[in-house]
């Protein structure tokens, strides 16, 4: 069987050459004689792949030893939570931004375990989220424990490149699962940054968390049951129960391929292109080709979403596409319509495959 | 390279059978053109993946529709914290059984949500958790939402048969991390049933938490966190979020490989087997081999814990074996000594080259 061309917005795509090696040493990891599933997570080899995973992942965002990298579980979805209880007490407040569903549930999260503040949402446009919200500082709260923020929303194909700016003293906090190493950004900005792996950099069933240790330290101040306690996750190094040892492997070898690309100018290029390949399909045919998003400085690298001119094409481009081996093209359930996800670790040719359908559709059909 | 003889505490060894095959697919998960990794889990792929695993599980432990089998994230400790903060509000009771130590962590976790009363402990004794503990129902509470306890005991080497029989009304959860699936047991018995993957059943990354809905929606009545809430994970078929997906499905295959065994009755045998060859060797030379478990009726099949007349042997037993490939033998920081784990997946042969070893190393420094 070919590959397929992989437009799933998560799970979705991995390197061919990280699949390749995985599969190369599957059942004897570096003359062990036993797959990376079967070492102890206190052995010598595990703790490299570990430490090796840290350290790749701080060189390709420029951080040293004043931030940790957290391998942890649950998916973003359960940092929502995880984030609220480690900060919020007493009444303590947080600050939200709520740019899409998942902005969303992070703030209905942090309300169940403090005060959350809704400081701008793009949630009642007349086209739900299809931008992204306007922040001002004045709705900003100077006691908030941090600012949160969603820098690519998945379902409506919004991204965020102009960072929302704290107020002094506020931590800066990101959920970046679907955005993740896709372009050159300054980490050191952020306090704290997580990311479900299965959309940019590894399988599903590890949360990469980047946290500063020193807001860390001040911020999370009380005793918490150990698997929810970032301080005591720094403090073990991931390590105080069996990571999911696997999942960390392969994500590795993804930060690997990323800094073979050149890092996150490597990837930038990359998601560029294809990018402006995709949307510059839209652009031109505007009779036949609806992008949901309007402003083009708000429009996602990562999640393209358009309509055609009714929903028999929509369905026919669906099926068409499936048949010619391009996966994952349906839009989300409560948007409908046509969503190409386009990660990292998609091909140029995926896209290039992509495009020239859309354009032979187009003719076809117009 | 060839196969090790894995005898690490965790993780451990896969069945080569579930490897080949995993290897087999990691490129195209039949005919998708995707790694399993790669697939939504929102495709109907991914969904007969988990459907069938639940499926084959519910097979092997002979339960109906009244029982849920969810694949939640965080390992066995996670569930520590989350059963008490799913069972125990505003001065809830439930009861505990000490065995080993990570029955005392989720002693000490449940009492940071409620109130946790030691049933019974083995902690006292002269040799730590040497033994099972003896469980009164008179030290039982007839207010406990639940009675936990954990079968096997990993560091020492104790495992339950007989298990506790809980007051009327009171709830059965059992910790069955490192030893589930690996004798005949009657699963009918237990409301609960939780266990990390990477012992018995697959990788690290996963838990498999089994559980009486009836008695769920009983017990677990308050509004919780989302990726906390058991009833909701239930609701949701564990993917609220997406959830471990690869780990999922090696513990899938795990099981198929398990009924392919004859279910437990023949996990049973082939355990059963291999722990009577090597205690049959500490047996046999009692002046050589000294078993830390001095109580038969309570000695683990899954992990045998053992010492040599000296440290020094110790070192050299373990060195020696190491170089015949045998991994994972030295015994836990707590307690020294060798440790021979033998999950369900640790092969007849693996343990036939131990024993080999032992009498050839015991014949060689008498």
């Amino acid at each position: 069987m070919e590959r397929a061309h992989n437009f799933f917005a998560g799970p979705a795509a991995l390197p061919l050459e990280v699949l390749k090696k995985a599969q190369e040493e599957l059942l004897d990891f570096k003359g062990t004689g036993c797959s990376v599933m079967e070492l102890s997570h206190r052995s010598k080899q595990f703790q490299t792949v570990i430490d090796e995973a840290e350290a790749d992942l701080k060189k390709i965002l420029g951080l040293g030893d004043d931030y940790s990298v957290l391998f942890l579980q649950g998916g973003a979805t359960h940092q929502f939570i995880m984030l609220a209880m480690n900060a919020l007490h007493d009444g303590d407040e947080a600050d939200y931004i709520v740019s899409g569903k998942w902005a969303s549930r992070a703030f209905e999260e942090g309300g169940l375990q403090g005060k959350a503040n809704l400081v701008a949402t793009s949630e009642n446009l007349e086209k739900k989220f299809s931008a992204l919200p306007e922040v001002k500082k004045e709705n900003m709260n100077p006691n908030a424990k941090y600012l949160h923020f969603t820098s690519n929303n998945t379902i409506f194909g919004t991204q965020s490149f102009d960072y929302p700016k704290p107020l002094e003293g506020v931590g800066l906090v990101c959920d970046m699962s679907s955005d993740f190493l896709s372009h050159k950004f300054d980490a050191s900005k952020f306090d704290m940054i997580y990311a479900g792996a299965q959309k940019n950099i590894g399988p599903a069933g590890v949360t990469v968390v980047v946290i500063k240790k020193s807001w860390a330290e001040k911020t999370f101040t009380k005793k918490l049951p150990k698997t929810l306690d970032y301080n005591f996750q720094i403090k073990k190094g991931s390590m105080f129960n069996t990571p999911a040892c696997f999942n960390i492997y392969i994500t590795g070898l993804v930060f690997k391929w990323v800094l073979g690309l050149g890092g996150l100018e490597g990837t930038e290029k990359r998601n560029r292109e294809k990018s402006e390949a995709i949307y510059g399909m839209i652009d031109a045919y505007p009779d036949f080709f609806t992008g949901y998003i309007k402003n083009k400085a708000h429009r996602s690298w990562m999640n393209v979403c358009f309509n055609l001119p009714n929903a028999e094409l929509e369905a026919k481009f669906i099926a068409e596409a499936t048949a010619k081996n391009m996966l994952g093209l349906k839009g989300y359930r409560d948007l409908g319509g046509i969503r190409a996800s386009m990660y990292n670790s998609t091909s140029p040719e995926s896209v290039k495959a992509l495009v020239d359908f859309m354009d032979d559709f187009r003719k076809r059909n117009i």
